[in-house]
Formats: structure tokens, sequence, C-alpha cells
């Protein structure tokens, strides 16, 4: 039960965080970037040593491939996550509102200058370059326990950085999914980029660090 | 007598760099955010092998109630982190008056657009969310004594970006008390939010925290 | 295979971050310098442990005058670099041409308001400061190994800053060859500039370094 | 021998990224205190194993004080700190110049908006609490060796930017002296101060900081 809320809780704080940054703060491109990613820091070092620290289904998948987690516990990490990414955009939309600002802006992942194809392709891209960072700061045979969490965090950052014109940056299907119930349009129907696209990422980069030892 | 020592300079930094990178320094949201967090980073480091780093009457509230600390140093720690936060708002005072710049604007915590029953809520939300960072990060169980400092510090850093359109951000009573006793004015008669709605989030979340085994 | 493989992941997230920040994210001083030097260090995180991480032509000459790695390693190790960073750059091309941006801007290095010898001087020093901290860093006798990824990143980040007006703040051979080819023009002529001067610097901080005792 | 050149090469990387990133880069606020706060993180990091890592006159005074030097030494620590800073703005002088800007603003610290005693005033306190931190996080008895590095770094970065809008923010007799010396005018006549009072400062917090246990 721990590890479930340790997992509703870290996710919570990325879309608290991340989208909070954007859409209560107006933060400028390193702000946002930085938020969303040291939001996984923090609850990786906070909550991490509960339930390992995923906080991303797109994560949860990669870690059942390649072993690190049970089906049964797998299956019930990214309701969690899906649920912390739920209330966290509830608690902001509540914020938009006593500010009198638009709740159809949340702070949702969505694209307009690109078509589906390319906005599938950044997102599976930036998502599997995302886990092969995770992957191998994490092995047992060459990573990085103790900066694990920085590294991770920092790799989010900057790739969302990178992604924030194209997609908005997700990375994360939970992280989506939470923002996209509330504000509707064209975030719910671009949905399942958002929700495809990460987990095609994160199941290739599952079998590319397996070929770099991340699992020996 | 050290460790009271240790919790006033804590707070004097906390409550100097921050306030002084608003009216000093005119720094934007990410540079505010930053100075506020990085402050408690750089004081848990340096001061926090005497006091244990609290910095703030919520996170001792919270350190109390789960018998981390006894009730008389608690006081005492209080005490200190008031005083500390008064003599820095003391110092940023002098450097805007002879900057020539008004001394009612002293980075003191407030809110205009939103009714005090939000600004309540907002600060024991993100206060709740502070504390269970904090509880479980310096948990023996499950935190990460190590990367405490580095985890809290960015944990309040974004917190208060989120924040401060909304409340200003304070997430800590002795933060609000210094600047409003000099800034005077509904900084002043806004002070029961600051002191009652951080102490409320840091009383839940010392409760749910042991839920999650921080205590164990 | 897998060193190599190492040094291709981590050069592709140096490119891949460091000119997504420039031309597809639009970013600040701060955040193209922290996105570039910043990858350094999450790539020294995550696939240090299996190549050394170089991710650096000049870094590896380096390595290789003070017999860190050996001539045959040392040659696979520019060769994939070069790779990562040209691949980088194709993916940062799609991104740019799907934004109907000008194919022409790849985040290149170029210099315009200085000569080509100021301009050789700027990469020689600044890579001559680059290579003293990371061959001090990862000395055995007296550096700090656990911290050597931040550092390295950090001073990357903050010569990059200074180098930006002058040269563009490449410091890495196989950084300018890749979006080079794509972009053509001046940063294909000028190209020579940054193979050899990051090399001078690195030669030049080889010796130095031994001076200080980094090879003791 | 190596130890005075670890001075020199620290003390330049702090004055070269610092005074870099103000005239070269004109960076903003938080960029310019990262800048020099984060040259002595990573200096720490990559020379503080050969020589401790002051990189100031006024640390290195500090250190006389509390026993952590002899007198000879800290003399040569003085003097290699002095010429790496002469040799930093001499670097940035020749950029500046290359780049067809005044050579009369070369990052060098002055005060126009305060008069003399205000400045003292402010170079005094935040050299104070910089030495303050410095002491206790290198404390044997309750400091973080590890962290110290980045602790004294971001301190010094933030203590910069709540300074800069007064008196530049030097905390550093050296930092001070090197581009004074190539800019001349007020910056030269009101180098007593950036002399003097940090050094009052620094051997004000000698014996605070002993009081909080620092050298037990």
């Amino acid at each position: 039960m721990r590890k479930y809320l340790a997992e509703f809780f870290g996710t919570f704080m990325l879309v608290f965080l991340g989208t909070g940054a954007v859409v209560v703060a107006k933060g400028d491109t390193l702000t946002i970037g930085l938020a969303f990613g040291l939001a996984i820091t923090v609850s990786a070092y906070a909550f991490g040593g509960i339930s390992g620290g995923h906080f991303n289904p797109a994560v949860t998948t990669a870690m059942l491939i390649n072993r690190r987690i049970e089906a049964m516990d797998a299956l019930w990490y990214i309701v969690s996550q899906i649920l912390g990414a739920i209330v966290a955009s509830a608690a902001v939309r509540s914020f938009v509102s006593a500010l009198g600002l638009s709740t159809s802006a949340l702070g949702q992942t969505d694209f307009s200058k690109i078509n589906s194809g390319m906005a599938f392709f950044v997102e599976a891209l930036v998502t599997f370059l995302f886990l092969m960072v995770i992957l191998n700061v994490t092995s047992a045979e060459h990573g990085n326990g103790d900066f694990a969490g920085i590294t991770i965090g920092v790799t989010l950052a900057f790739l969302i950085i990178v992604a924030l014109n194209l997609t908005g940056g997700s990375l994360n299907p939970a992280r989506s999914i939470g923002p996209a119930i509330f504000a509707g349009g064209t975030a719910l129907s671009h949905l399942w980029v958002y929700i495809l696209a990460p987990e095609v990422g994160a199941i290739l980069a599952a079998y590319c660090a397996r070929v770099m030892g991340s699992e020996d």
C-alpha cells in the first residue's frame, strides 16, 4: 500500500509543480523544464526509497519488461500514477479558477504546429532517451545510485525544454491524462499520442539498455 | 545554545537571501524561488549538523508531533527562527532604504487576487507537500540523508514558484512575520493566515508521513 | 562495443539537448549553457560507468596523452562521438523542418564579430580550462569522483556562456562537426578552428594537469 | 607549489566565469550570481583537494585566524589568488576588446547609489555570512565535507545576487583587484572598501563560527 501512495504523491508533485509553473507562475522555458524535472528529482529522493520512484507509466512499463517489477504491482503503480496526476490537475484547476484565469489552459500537452506523426516521433524519441538514462544510471553493474535522482530529473528537464515547442514535452502518459481530463478539446482528442508514443519509446529503450548491460 | 544559534542563522539566511532577491535584486520568478529554496539547502548543510535544520516553526511543529524534538527545545527553536527572520528583515530594510526605494515593499507575503479562504488552502496544501517531502527524505527507514538538503531546498523553491501569484508562497510563519513587522498594512492584518495555515498543513503531514513509514 | 555505444549516446545527448535548446526551444543564455553542460553531467552518471564518459574528441586526446586510454580505443571513441553528434543534428534538423523554421540555423558554432585568430585563442583557452578541471577532478590522488559529473558539466555550462558571443562556445570538435555538416556555409569553412583549437587546448592541459599531480 | 597553482587557477575561474558572464555574455541577475558561485563550486571539487580551495584572501584570513593554515602559506595563497584574478581580467579584457566593446566595463565592483559607509556594511555583512557557511560546512565536528563545494558556491551565488545592486557583490578582495587594475576610475578609488570590508566580515566570522563549534 505504501508504495502505491509513494507513486501517487510523486506523480502528484510532477503535475502540481510542472503544470503549476506553466499556468499559475507563467514561468519561462527554463523554469518550466526545471519544475517538471526537479519534481522527479525530489520525489525520487523522498519517496523513491518506498516504491523505486517511477512516477510514470512508461517507466513502469520499461521496468516490467526488464523484470525489475512484477505485473500486478506494475498495474497498481500505473493506477496510482494516473490518480496522482488527476488530483494534482484538480488542485491546479482550483488555483487557476481562483485567479480568474481561463480553466481551459491547465498545462495540458498538445500540438498544433506539427502533425500527429511528427508528434508521435518526438514523444517516442525523447522518452526513449529518458529511459536510456534511467535504466543505465540505475544499473547495478555500471550505474550511479546516489546521483540517479539528480540525473533522471535533470535529463527530464532538458528533454522537455527541447520538446516544449513541438509537443509540450510529456514523456509520461499520466502527466498528459491529468490536465487533459479537465481541459478537454484537442488535448483529449490527441491524448492517444501521449499514451502510446512514450510507451513505444520506453519499450525500445528497455531492449536497447539491455544491450548496454543495464540489467547485468 | 549552539542549536538555537543555528536555527537563528538558518532562518536569517532564508529571509535575507529570499526577500533580498525580491526587493533588492528584483529577480524573476525562478531567481526568487531558488533564492528561498537554496537558502534552506545551504543552511541545512552548514548548520543542520548542529540543530537538525528546521528554520521554520511549521517544520518544528511536525518534528514535535513525530517526537523528533522535545517540547522545550521546540519552543526555543521557534523563538530563534522568528528572531532570525526579524533581524534579516531589518537588514533588508536598511538596504532598501539606502537605495531610496519604498520601505513598504520588503518581500512580505500577502494576497490580493484571492480570498483568505483560498489563501489558507494554498498555504496549507503547499506546506503539507513540503513536510511530506521533508519527513520522508529524512526518514531513517527509507530516506536519503545525504541528499536531504538539496531535496528539501529544491522542493521549497518550486512550491514557492507555484504559490507566488496566489499567496506569495510562505510555507513558514517566521518568514512571514519578519517582513510583516516592518511593512505593516495588509501583510500584518493577513498574518494569521501565514501563521495558522502552514501549521495546519504541517500537522496533517506529520500524521500522513507516519502512514508512509517516515517514523519506522 | 558497449563503451562505443556509451560514447555515441553521451555525445548524442550533448548535441541534441544543447542545439535543441538553441534552435527548437530558443532558450536564453543560461538555458543554453546549462543544456550543453548538464547533458554532459547526466551522460557521465548514466553512461560514464561504461566508457569513462568522454563525449568529446578533445577529452579523449587528453586522456590518450596522459595514458588513461589506449590509442586504438581512443580512435573508436572519437568515431563514435562524431557519429553521435551527426545523428543528433539530423534529429534536430527534422524538428526545425517540421516547425517550418530555416534549416540553415541548427545551433552550429561560428564567429562573425571576431577574426579566426581570436576565435582560435578563445576555443583553445576555454578547452584548456575545461580539461584542467576534468583531469584534476578525476585525479585518483586529489580528485572527487562522486561529484565529477556535476563539476565537469557545470564547468562546461559556464565556459560556454562566456564564449557564446565570441565563438558559440564549442570546446568539442564532434559538437561542431554535427550541425556544420547540415548547416554548411561558414560553419563548415570555419570548422577547422573548432577541430584544431580544442585539441591544442586539451594537449596543453594534459601536460599542465600533470604538473598539478593529476596523474599521480 | 602545486597548492599555489591550485589557488591561482581557482581564482582565475571565479573572475573569468563571473566577470565574463557580466561583460561578454551580458547575462541576467541569476546567470551572473550562478557564474561566480558555481565557479567556486567546480574549483573546490577540481582543485580543493590540492589547496583546500580558498580562492579568496578573506577566506584565507579566516582560515589563518582559526589555525587551519600557516601564516607563510596564507601569504602565498593570497599572492596566487590576486595573480589569478589579474590574469583572468586580462583575458576578459582581450575578449571585450575583440568584440569592440568599451574596455572600461570589465565587471569591476563599484557603488554609485549608496555611500561608502553603506557599501562597507554590505560587503562586511555578506562576507560574514559567507564565512559562517564556509567555516561550519567544513567543520570536522558538524560539517558536511562532500556537499561543501556545492554549499559554498550556491551561498556565494545568492549573496552576490542580493548585493549586486548595492556594491556589485564582491566578498573577495582578489575578485575586485583584478578588474579594477584594468578598469581604473572609481573602481580603483573605491577599491579600499572591497579589500577592507570582506576582511572585517571574515575576521568576525572566524570568531563567531568558533562559538558555534566550527573548530571543535
